[in-house]
């Protein structure tokens, strides 16, 4: 019986979206407002997903401590308050949308979690707008 | 790796529940209130979503601005402030149900969305009734 | 000590905006498209509240029970799954806006209420509008 | 053309995490303050979702009415205001952990549903944690 | 220019409504299912308003992570994950109705605020039933 | 009659906390993760209300597409995706609390309502996190 087990956690984070090889006039044309050059920010929800077998012994298929414990090393120490663009070394280099931003959440987390079991992220930019990642 | 990008859209329309070939006890027996003969309505919320390939020069699947786009011309434009059953083509012929809509929503949107993506719809007839499709 | 108890509550109704002695050019100018003439219709979410002491032998303001009864005898049942404008009699005569139905909503619970509480009622049309009347 | 309609409910229990075969030195390490011997409690909220085909007289997967009753015969009225270690008897020889509860009322309502049709169970046991069981 | 400052925050806890001084029958007949003896339970929600002046140094009424320090001490400490009736002190001669445990908390908090300073407490029992108090 | 209508909005912004004449290790100390020198933002929520008499000929106390127009030009287009700290020109001199940017929104709000009506608005910084301020 496999169970999927979330947990939603949360930070909050500075960004800009631009594309370094690109002229400020065609970053303005694709990105809009979110190109502007003194960032922008946004709360953003996570809701970590873990699917795997439930273990007889506690009922748990992980424990939610363990996961939260994970989700704040990796995720919210890193990124919380900080400027994805300036603080965080991934996107030094990368344009840190949505769509990079959770692939990169995810690869971070799934180094964590046991081999046997699935990880699926979602995060919300806004309430309005989110993204979901699960390895594929 | 694919992601999936979703975006939430609402519009507010009244409805009845009723089958033409059927008697008024019949309906009544089986759409209860819903069937009550001078409609009522819902704030309906959507959630669409693609699935696509993160294109490496924006770090986008989609731009999100056109997906809006979209659902304001498909969705919000014909069916906001409507009466699903008198107003819109497709349901003189077919019960408004929630599962009916998704479904014409989704076909709706689908004609607009790259080949190569995936085609998600969520519909909130209440905050406590929902139904997705996914094109299956 | 005066504590406040609030119930949610909700009803699905169908509406439109119109007043009878304006011309339909006049009603289209000042309500757009909230007057269009099919109707539409909304969730209406409802939150009640009543202040008063607390009871020393129950712990209780007022049995939100009897709360929960009051609210589904006095518009649950007149207004839900109806078409305001058309079923329901303060409409026939009253333009059904948020405000105009609110009032109407709490002059129909206030009768029930002992006189030493108070009432508020909070409407919300959609989930971002919303009107709240306290008797003043 | 197969639909998910999806239905939310609750109830509210009492519960304690314990393996009855450990010691209680043992219990209160893995599971914490979700061991406290005097039971601490939750508002479980549910998502029960059935996929389908549309049934082209009704327009309805399965009519959401018949859905409700099913929730409440089978989880409302056995769990809702209940000790889940005392009360149910399920739980009486294995550990209420969220996980499990989820399984308990997935094969419930399993034996309630159309063969053809597949069932998924999401249980909020916080609005931060929450577990998917859909039969696999 | 005075300015609410609101957080929120939260507490798991089992109890049962029941006055000792009653019968069984009679506590049955008033509290219904909220008197079953095994108790069941809640996620409450909490928010915890303070008003008062802008400090023009910080820009704060107060600081969120004193008021986050306070809560925490006098109400998530003392109530999380325990039975209400049985592990709180004032619970054992007073019926744990939502009234009753918002006029404790606030008491509580009451003792660590300035006394330049109002407050206010709202308590969710469910996401549909909530009560809030302010020391009047 | 007098009722409040209330419409929400959103904007997202870019911000850090810090008082020019302290030294960053005094900014540092009183306000944390929130002084981090590059930044960070939040998806701000607004809840603009404003109380008065319902017109007999519109049933409206003030047209919820001229209040939305108004949040528009004054706080969504000027605050939306900008960096607060450096792109607004009141908090080039002002610390940008909740605090002291609900007091700014009010302000700029108040001018164009008219004066026989209150005007209350709500910030949400989080979810988790709010201020309120009605002009007093």
């Amino acid at each position: 019986m496999r169970v999927k087990v979330s947990r939603k956690a949360h930070f909050n984070a500075a960004h800009r979206l631009y594309n370094k090889s690109w002229s400020d006039e065609q970053n303005s044309e694709v990105f809009g407002k979110c190109a502007f050059p003194n960032y922008h920010g946004h709360n953003y929800e996570l809701i970590v997903s873990v699917t795997g077998e439930i273990d007889p012994d506690t009922g748990y298929v992980m424990d939610m401590k363990v996961l939260k414990d994970i989700i704040r090393e990796e995720v919210e120490e890193p990124f919380d308050h900080k400027n994805l663009n300036v603080d965080v070394e991934e996107f030094k280099t990368m344009n840190p949308t949505a769509e990079n931003i959770v692939v990169v959440i995810w690869k971070k987390i799934r180094k964590k979690i046991p081999e046997n079991m699935e990880l699926d992220v979602v995060l919300y930019e806004t309430p309005r707008n989110f993204v979901s990642y699960g390895g594929e």
